[in-house]
């Protein structure tokens, strides 16, 4: 190692700068640390705009010190998902363990790829998706993989049943007769509309399916749509259904699905990115029923499960379609004959190694654990639904399924300009935040209701702040009549 | 928070557990950096198999301290790339400030699907990504995004070059009357295969172009193959340069491909994972000219800028194709019109912010470090091709081009063979970790000299190793040719 180097630009394999690279980790972690335990007291979201002047490379080398300025900056400027009032969107506090996984995993920069790269690690992710696959009963031939995020997870999974059904591996889809069709409810995540642009299908292969009331998939416009493209010379060869929409938390009627997808023969697909916690809780997992007749699932621990990011899992039915449906060789990594590397099996090749993470925790937090923390927040939610209720004008979307429940202010006139006034007020004056998302046509706030630390105190605070934004807005209503 | 719950599950966000959880972290850095400061006392891989008994999931929560005992055996059953004799693949040992920024994002476990997920960290990928364009000379048009992986990378290039060339967003690929190609070099990375495999053009559509001694492209073949599929009625899209080629880390001639794509209108995407931080240095950046013709191009600061895994980073010459090309609404996250989330214009969807790690490197370091780094690489990858020429029966595959060299024992018989024993017979006598690899039909020692702690010292340990080798070889026959 050169002199010129800093003494800090890595760890010096001969110990020469142990010590002081560990004063500025502390450092580090000291200030994280500390704003993470005093979460409540800095808002869900910044509330200023950066001035990003000192963004730019630079061609010296700058300081320690220096460094520590902009580190604090940078803390002082993200998302606060610590704080129990940031209700906004699917990211959770982060477990312990998680934090801890990712400290080991960026220190020893194990990579996925192989065994030959991550010797342990490898054997720890086949242990966890099949122990996964198991929890979801998919059956004795199951097992799965784990990738950078839901969006990957989806986009796998229809590239497999692709492959499977309709062979296109190698020769792809050109001179195929009949035009293939992917089914989704209207709720369902745009990643399927992804999956199908990027697969080659073009988006308009996904055929959206009307949700009732609830938001979750009508079992009877499914049959009737796929029955509609067969008879049209199309080719259904998949159906997505959601546990766990994005913006109401609904869980499509999965048997219902299956046995529609047995009928057709179609390729069973179920989105549970966010419901798939469910499958922790004693209390709630019959929520997922019909999951077992899955062909494939994708799991996001990242979400429900307070793994950080990313975390999302894979998981098949029959997990020789990894090997048979989606492999790619790589011819410079050793295995012994019969064995497949991970990065021949996964969309990625390199990868992290999330699993650390998530095992860490589920050893950490235990089976038990899990459960209880699910069902309390799904025990808050009704809990908030209820205070919700009583507030005069305030409507629900639909009776919450998971731990997410849409709300909003009715009004006869101007009820969306409203409603996003109504945002904006409980996070300027409250630090409260949730997300504004459209349902059925209007916007709605969405809450949802992850944080562990959640608890009645909160709700009582949100609804006393709702409940004066409905007074002044009707008084403001009154004044503006009297004009 | 239910009392029931393991006290140190999360960090509570009112400071109940800040000096427990800080312990607890503490003692796992402590673990880290001490085996970082003295790995050259491990060997570059675990030498046994573990017992995975206790892998499994648990109902019941598990002690901190048992915690602890699981991840020391994880720390040291682990690939070590902080060992200088750990040459056996593109993996680095990853630099401090990288290592801090996985700790803060992390801990603050922002998504960067989105500014409202991910404020500041949005704000500081958009100057990265637009830097490294520039720096790239892609014009003032130009700018990218970050994936989790160079597969990723290549994937969403190639998507886009379909999507705007053949039209395929909306109605997929069914229907063309032409068959697309791809042409890439015998020697280009195998996620080029899986691209074509995932995009739903099958990997038939790669057609494999002739290389020269040296592992490069040879230009002739390409433009041949080019005019052939034309000819057949074959619809050519899209070109594959490499920079920097996995087995023996080659240039393709950039301005020979560029001109041919310009000839023939194909897009032209640079494979640049790993030789792209060569623009990195004032001295060898001359190694990728042509490449700011490239449309588009992939690289990987995971790999020679040493930032932990992942970090790639897609660059476009004219980023507008971004959203022209590869757009999915999220309409879950509010913005303001004409602007775009990442998640919207990204493979993934929820992304970590591998920017940070990025961007706080490239600070600490500076280029002109960088630059000096790079450069000494190369510097001891020609000092151990002179080394390795001295010694009997030893050849190399070509002239290094970056910091990769290949080499392999020469005999008349048996020559595969012999270099498997030697790969084992240095792992397993000195802890000095090569990959081995195909090149030209032969097996290959590959050494990656990335680590910056290389020296002199390790050179000449190797060379003697292999010596001995060597001699105990020609022993060996002696012996046999006596019996």
């Amino acid at each position: 190692m050169t002199k010129k180097i800093k003494k800090l630009s890595f760890i010096d394999p001969s110990g020469a700068n142990l010590k002081e690279v560990k004063i500025f980790i502390d450092k580090v972690i000291n200030e994280l640390l500390n704003k993470a335990s005093n979460a409540e007291k800095f808002p869900p979201l910044p509330k200023k705009n950066i001035n990003l002047d000192k963004f730019n490379f630079n061609d010296l080398p700058i300081s320690e010190s220096e460094i520590f300025k902009k580190i604090k900056m940078i803390i002082n400027n993200s998302m606060n998902a610590s704080n129990p009032f940031y209700l906004g969107h699917m990211d959770s506090l982060p477990s312990t363990m998680s934090i801890v996984g990712d400290i080991i995993c960026s220190t020893i920069n194990n990579n996925m790829l192989s065994k030959e790269t991550a010797p342990i690690l490898t054997e720890i992710e086949k242990k966890v998706t099949t122990n996964l696959a198991n929890k979801f009963n998919l059956g004795q031939n199951s097992g799965g993989v784990m990738l950078s995020g839901g969006s990957l997870s989806n986009i796998q999974a229809i590239a497999i049943a692709r492959n499977r059904i309709l062979n296109t591996s190698e020769n792809g889809l050109i001179g195929l007769k009949r035009k293939p069709y992917i089914f989704s409810s209207k709720e369902s995540h745009t990643s399927i509309q992804k999956a199908a642009m990027v697969l080659g299908l073009g988006t308009n292969s996904v055929i959206s399916v009307e949700t009732d009331k609830n938001g979750t998939m009508i079992a009877s416009d499914l049959e009737k749509k796929i029955k509609k493209k067969i008879k049209n010379n199309g080719l259904p060869f998949c159906i997505v259904a959601t546990a766990g929409t994005t913006i109401t938390g609904s869980i499509d009627n999965l048997n219902d699905i299956s046995r529609i997808s047995n009928k057709y023969k179609l390729w069973m697909h179920t989105d549970a990115v966010y419901g798939g916690a469910l499958i922790f809780s004693s209390k709630y997992k019959n929520k997922l029923n019909g999951i077992e007749h899955s062909d494939s699932i994708s799991f996001n621990p990242q979400k429900w499960l307070y793994i950080t990011k990313t975390c999302s899992i894979l998981l098949l039915k029959n997990k020789k379609h990894l090997y048979s449906d989606f492999y790619t060789p790589l011819p410079y990594v050793r295995k012994n004959r019969n064995e497949y590397h991970l990065g021949e099996i996964t969309l990625q090749g390199t990868r992290y190694p999330d699993v650390l993470k998530l095992w860490l925790s589920l050893q950490h937090i235990g089976n038990f654990s899990y459960s209880e923390i699910i069902e309390n927040s799904i025990k808050f939610t009704n809990l908030f639904k209820k205070h919700l209720l009583t507030i005069r004008n305030i409507k629900i979307s639909c009776d919450p399924q998971t731990n997410i429940i849409c709300f909003r202010y009715y009004a006869k006139q101007n009820s969306d300009k409203i409603n996003i006034n109504l945002q904006n007020f409980l996070f300027e004056k409250y630090n409260i935040f949730f997300s504004l998302v459209k349902f059925q046509e209007c916007k709605w706030l969405r809450a949802v209701l992850l944080n562990p630390f959640f608890n009645t105190k909160h709700i009582k605070k949100i609804c006393s702040a709702i409940n004066e934004f409905t007074k002044e807005n009707k008084n403001q209503k009154l004044k503006k009549s009297n004009v």
